[in-house]
């Protein structure tokens, strides 16, 4: 993943996405944050995360005759609403396929955006088998969630904004489902600042980057456990382990109770709407699974939109 | 109110709030948003809305001794909850009267941040009557939501970061309750820019300035019907009519329906979590109530935060 693929992939999808707000996470009652600390609220996105950047850059990049009979996705969320979006605003059919575990509020979301929506496993690698043998015989388009460089300089454009709107940032973390973003936020960043430390985040449920670190090499975890669909993934791709092992300083494992503390603390105290996946870089802070130094500047990222925030 | 008043309270309270962002409502694809539209997330703000600029006004600028049997607030949520807060960072005691039309889980929030919470009424003027009887007997300070300069200027520094945000903005669309934010927001903008239109939103169901402008003085309505706790409000106070009358140039009327109806938008497509008041200016254009001319460029501000936003 080169540095010049995401500057191309953030000007091929600027007219259609939006430049989310960065916050920074001060005055805060319940829990005594010590550093600078700036969350970027990609909740904000257009489709409810970031998962559009990536799928924005796939489908630009792609000829018309390879997507003229759809879209397909197998998404524990956030990366189905993105191609559900971007499919209809091409005028293009989008199948989602969901593991069982995926909240029923997204599976709403698709709809509404005239996703066909199917369920195919208990966990997000029992839906992208079925999703991969669907989009085969029908000749769609399988849009894979990292395991595409195309994918992976999209979501990488997040830290191109972050690079204008944090400039001095010392840490990033960085919740990690099956790689993509944190491979593409750290190409960005690290072309531009190769000392900048970046930590990523999963959950002890899915351990994904975690265990093949430590195995040196792609495993796959016996089971997933995590309630946390959007971070749960049982074997990442060969490409996002190696980029990852060049880029990634570090990756730290939470609970899931650490991110859902996390999540009511960001609605509490901040207003802010976060899926649990979001609230991950914070709920590493807080279970000190993270321990930054005085002084230093940390940047995180709200990945995506919680599922309820309507009423009065 | 004058544009000093203002100045200086958005200097005094500038160290304990949150320079809250402006997010432009773009690639909106449930509804098309033909001008240019601003609108600044005061959801995010501490306490959940943009009231602790102005109790925190009030408060710095009270002498110890008038607030030491602590703070008493009136509110169908927000000032409450603004009072509450500021009365925890400050050391003092809080007691919130609330109608019995306000929202159970801003109830919740308040007692987290160890108010008293009573009920008093069925509206809001009927819990305002209690509280200052209440106050007077304890010899406690009653934070008044409007009525009281010291609290307009605080609401007003919302407008001194607009200014700054989108200095070319045209037509600002604000919602009303008592009329405090409305007037002190106006003071701001039109000392700096007296061109640009000012227009505030009233529900059907509470139209206390609109109304007022009507028959050229102060009424009382013979009723309160909205469900919007945070803007009903059966009579404005003569200070706040005099300045309407000579800062806001129209005022509109919505149905409740209407800011469903765009709370729910401005959660499914762009992940922010609005109380109702929250979605008034986005309301009032989706319901026609207000029609810019092209090219105007629009801003608005999500009063307050909604009340559920955490799940997964």
């Amino acid at each position: 993943m080169t540095h010049d693929a995401i500057l191309a992939a953030a000007e091929r999808i600027a007219p259609f996405v939006r430049r989310t707000p960065v916050l920074k996470l001060e005055h805060c009652a319940g829990f005594p944050i010590q550093n600078d600390f700036f969350l970027k609220l990609e909740c904000l996105q257009v489709s409810g995360s970031f998962k559009v950047r990536g799928a924005l850059n796939r489908l630009k990049t792609l000829d018309a005759n390879v997507t003229r009979h759809g879209l397909v996705a197998a998404s524990g969320g956030n990366h189905g609403l993105a191609t559900a979006y971007v499919a209809k605003q091409a005028g293009l059919s989008a199948t989602v396929f969901l593991p069982t575990n995926a909240s029923p509020l997204k599976e709403q979301k698709l709809r509404q955006w005239g996703a066909d929506v199917r369920y195919a496993g208990a966990v997000w690698d029992e839906a992208h088998e079925a999703a991969q043998i669907f989009a085969a015989e029908r000749g769609a388009f399988y849009m894979h969630p990292f395991a595409d460089s195309a994918i992976v300089a999209g979501q990488g454009t997040v830290a191109v904004e972050l690079l204008e709107q944090v400039p001095d940032a010392d840490l990033y973390i960085v919740a990690i489902g099956g790689g993509g973003l944190i491979t593409g936020m750290s190409a960005a960043i690290k072309a531009v600042n190769p000392d900048v430390r970046i930590i990523g985040v999963e959950p002890t449920g899915s351990p994904t980057l975690h265990a093949s670190f430590a195995a040196g090499h792609v495993v796959r975890l016996p089971q997933v456990t995590t309630r946390v669909a959007t971070m749960a993934c049982g074997r990442t791709d060969e490409s996002i382990y190696e980029a990852a092992r060049r880029t990634v300083d570090e990756i730290v494992l939470i609970e899931d109770e650490h991110m859902i503390q996390a999540a009511q603390l960001l609605w509490f105290e901040f207003g802010i709407a976060a899926d649990l996946s979001g609230a991950a870089s914070l709920a590493a802070l807080m279970a000190g699974a993270v321990k930054p130094e005085p002084g230093q500047r940390i940047v995180g990222l709200v990945c995506g939109a919680g599922v309820d925030g309507v009423s009065n």
